[in-house]
């Protein structure tokens, strides 16, 4: 390409809306221009890195086997009925009627009409497995939409769907695409991690989120740098932090603990450690034939974590916070000072593991102002029920048993799911078996946010200069950035010789033909962020060399002029 | 490809809402599944197709120097209000509220965006011509969706759009996408024709249709078998049929008609041919200081014009036809007998350049079941004006002087068209001249149905068997039909040579391993429309042959086992 053909249009400043450095930089490489909140254009500099981004995912996921077809962006609401998420997604579903009063949906994903596609052209088990994509332009009315690409509202996303005649059948399609995805984030050139999510009601292994490792991304991510455990900090399994209960040293004390309410009061005040405190959690079940009251049980540096606390028994079915007024009837005392031993009313203590071992605790004494010390299972109060409460800390051991845990951030640019029946059942969708009866199809879905990798790449790839693309994502993998191509012959001629050179041996190369002053063009090239720019002036070429610069590289490296083809190519193949 | 690993899903009839040609061929090919009225799945065939579409019109696009963006589907009301398309669109733009209630259109074009782009993004005469194209998905509600893929409600287009810093920058641009557009419909292997089309208020040759011939076309398109000419029929410009009006030769008479009030009825009932007649138009111009009436005159076998009536000064400016009381305060008789002799109310007559040129001619008298014959204009009636009031037919001589006409139906896959100052004006888009004057953007247009043109091609190319792809078109180019690929070693190793040396020489290829009936295989690749197939079988192995039918070919021709790349590759290149 040349420049001068091409359209470059950079900015000083970034708008003010821009709050995240991905944003920010994309707006002023002039990769993006805003249309309208959430909502915008890929200018051409940016459409280059969108389509290298779809060209890997769609080689993988051809390379996997899956089929490339496209569903359309406007739905017809009749699909989404038929599975209830017409009715039960939230307004970032946008609905539009058409000229007939007919409601539509303006796709966010497509898992019914895919559904509806199979159930009319999958007849039998002889044309399963299969695995069906698109790369799609996609809706979410969010409420703030934000951060450029990140959180936008127009997207481009890419989904797959994978039917199968058993559950086995789809945790190996499940692979194939966790496998696809793991060859995809590796070409893109990023960090990445997979990190096991959040299943819901599935369980077992079903559900992975793909990661790219950035310090603004907005996801915790845990993992066991001695293991290969990784997972969503809402995921992962919290041990306790001792193996075994320790017994009783200390009697059970009331101690004043005037106006400290919370944990951190307490302990500071009674000079104990933190860990040594247990803070208490009221939860209400609201019953026909009246309310439960359920006391959750939490050391004082740990945090609740409402997905396992969804999944015990007795709470799964619905809670919600209990009220003060509630509180106050139950334990006598308001928040602050509650307890699980001597409240008014009876409660369920469930206590979190590492809770259940501790001893010599402290706790609210049920009494304003007041709490326990000393407190020991058994002895003080009878042993609690005992669950997995609360979120994991950096240090925990891994579950795995190999190791502690670190965390780190991380921004979702992929999710994997096995979906099992969860759709196909809505939708009858069935298949026939080989003794000829109607089977459910078991169902997975796989996505990438194809224009969300570019703010995910950007968040983990830049500096002070700007943008820095892994090569394979890079809107051009090299720019010739010739001194005076508009007033040298030599300059002119020896650049439109590598130019030729560069694209004969594939490499994807811009040639900076406007004339712009070099401070200027170097500039340029920085913020836009290709990875690697190759110089020709007048004076290396007397010597025969040209200057080599990555995009990382403090300085320029001179390199023989007949040598610089082989010599970018072997930097690309790295 | 391997068409065990690919979706071929294909039915043995047409669902009864296709009506036409493409429409039912795609529906039982399997490449489209209807969604909802006007809405599609593009299935794995299909999309493989508009693929190859979309990139011949890309690589035509880049070389033609347009630069590939990508603009929003869903775009904010504000843009589209500057230009007062938001109100004038009637329901064919789909409208859409976001969930803070404000509005958003769903786009069927992108003038308002990409004008919005430029007033921000070109600020110099030096950043001009520039032209940016993208391909997208669009969404034009249509009262009534029907024919496929030729008119739904959801569609791909490639629109462009060159922006010029004067008339003659535009008319340039204009003309490179016209030439782009040249190669493009050529390379899709379909006859066509660019024809002159209707250009408004911009006058000159500002507009042209792209149209693929075939007889189910919806428009009709005139041309010059002995020259360049072509046009819409509504933009064709008409010639008086008699090059000179002759003498009169006949007294004015005026003759009973009972009943006869038709053109057609009258020169029967007198024994005068058709050609002799002229009928009598009558339109109301609504005015302040009272309405006048206009009398158009045309040959009762000619039909009238509305664009070209449109430009009549005097009535550009917006008339109707006149109403049945009008016509009989003005003429003195309901119609079917009007004249432009002996009116009540003075008229303004505007005779057709054929009319004008007519002698002893037949028109109403002005009297109920009378008509007057030997009219002659001079001699019975004063001169009249003069204009070209009506569509030309079969056989009118071509405009360029160089023969006859001929008409032929079409299917509009593209369009071309010179806008000026349309957009740029309501959006103040301008740009700063070498005297940094700010200047108004001077704008062109240019779309092309990209998956209109699978309905399209296959309206031209189709027999009972099913479809007939153009090779550059088609989903596959050859496909391979081994006779008992799951029997035979043979059979089976003789077609993965072949399939690998294939692949080898470039041929998109498929080999059907999915061990089908000979005739069912057959038949589905007829019907998918591959054109080019090449059967393998144990009986021609042994005389070492192979079996080759072009999609058009009543029978196969045998061809040398060896001699198949080669063979095959000569075919794809004629």
């Amino acid at each position: 390409m040349r420049a001068s053909r091409f359209f470059i249009s950079t900015l000083k400043e970034a708008p003010s809306d821009a709050e995240i450095a991905s944003h920010k930089l994309m707006m002023r490489a002039g990769m993006i221009k805003r249309v309208g909140s959430g909502i915008y254009t890929y200018m051409p500099m940016g459409l280059r890195v969108i389509r290298k981004v779809e060209a890997i995912v769609r080689e993988e996921m051809n390379r996997s086997g899956a089929i490339e077809l496209l569903m359309p962006v406007v739905q017809p609401a009749e699909l989404w009925q038929e599975t209830g998420r017409w009715d039960k997604m939230g307004p970032e579903l946008m609905r539009v009627k058409d000229r007939h009063g007919r409601d539509f949906a303006i796709q966010p994903t497509s898992e019914e009409v895919i559904t509806d596609v199979v159930r009319t052209d999958i007849k039998s088990y002889r044309q399963l497995p299969i695995n069906f994509y698109h790369i799609q332009t996609k809706f979410r009315d969010e409420r703030r939409p934000r951060f450029g690409l990140m959180r936008g509202r127009e997207f481009t996303m890419k989904d797959a769907y994978s039917f199968d005649r058993d559950v086995a059948g789809m945790q190996q399609s499940y692979q194939i695409m966790y496998d696809a995805y793991v060859r995809i984030f590796s070409r893109f050139g990023l960090q990445f991690r997979a990190v096991a999510a959040d299943v819901g009601a599935i369980g077992g292994t079903g559900s992975h989120e793909f990661h790219v490792i950035a310090d603004t991304g907005e996801d915790a991510i845990v993992y066991c740098p001695s293991s290969d455990f990784a997972a969503n900090v809402e995921a992962a399994e919290a041990l306790s932090l001792t193996p075994a209960r320790a017994a009783a040293s200390e009697p059970l004390t009331k101690t004043a603990t005037p106006g400290k309410a919370k944990c951190e009061d307490v302990a500071q005040y009674l000079k104990l450690p933190l860990a040594q405190t247990v803070k208490s959690i009221v939860l209400t079940v609201e019953k026909e034939k009246g309310n439960e009251t359920w006391l959750l049980l939490l050391r004082g540096d740990h945090d609740m974590n409402e997905i396992k606390v969804n999944k015990i028994a007795g709470l799964a079915g619905g809670y919600r916070f209990a009220t003060e007024a509630e509180i106050v009837e139950t334990f006598g005392t308001p928040p602050g000072y509650l307890g699980p031993i001597g409240t008014k009313q009876p409660v369920t203590v469930v206590a979190d593991r590492t809770v259940a071992n501790m001893h010599d605790f402290v706790c609210g004494a049920n009494e304003l102002d007041f709490h326990l010390t000393g407190v020991n299972w058994g002895r003080d109060l009878p042993e609690p029920l005992v669950a997995d409460l609360r979120n994991v800390v950096e240090g925990d051991p891994s579950p795995d048993g190999k190791g502690v845990l670190a965390i780190q951030r991380g921004i979702e640019v992929g999710h994997v799911f096995q979906l099992g029946t969860r759709y196909s059942e809505d939708m009858q969708a069935t298949f026939l078996d080989e003794h000829g009866k109607p089977q459910p199809l078991q169902m997975g879905c796989y996505g990438i946010g194809i224009t969300r990798i570019l703010g995910a790449a950007i968040e983990q790839n830049f500096d002070d200069k700007g943008i820095i693309w892994p090569a394979s994502l890079a809107p051009f993998e090299v720019v010739l950035c010739p001194m005076g191509y508009d007033r040298s012959e030599t300059v002119k001629a020896e650049t439109d010789k590598l130019y030729a050179a560069l694209q004969t041996a594939g490499v994807d190369v811009i040639v900076d033909d406007r004339g712009e002053r070099p401070g200027v063009m170097f500039a340029e090239w920085e913020l836009i962020g290709v990875p690697h720019r190759i110089v020709i002036g007048e004076r290396g070429l007397k010597e025969g060399n040209l200057e080599y610069q990555g995009r990382r590289d403090a300085a320029a490296t001179p390199v023989a002029l007949d040598a610089m083809v082989e010599f970018v190519s072997a930097k690309l193949a790295a």
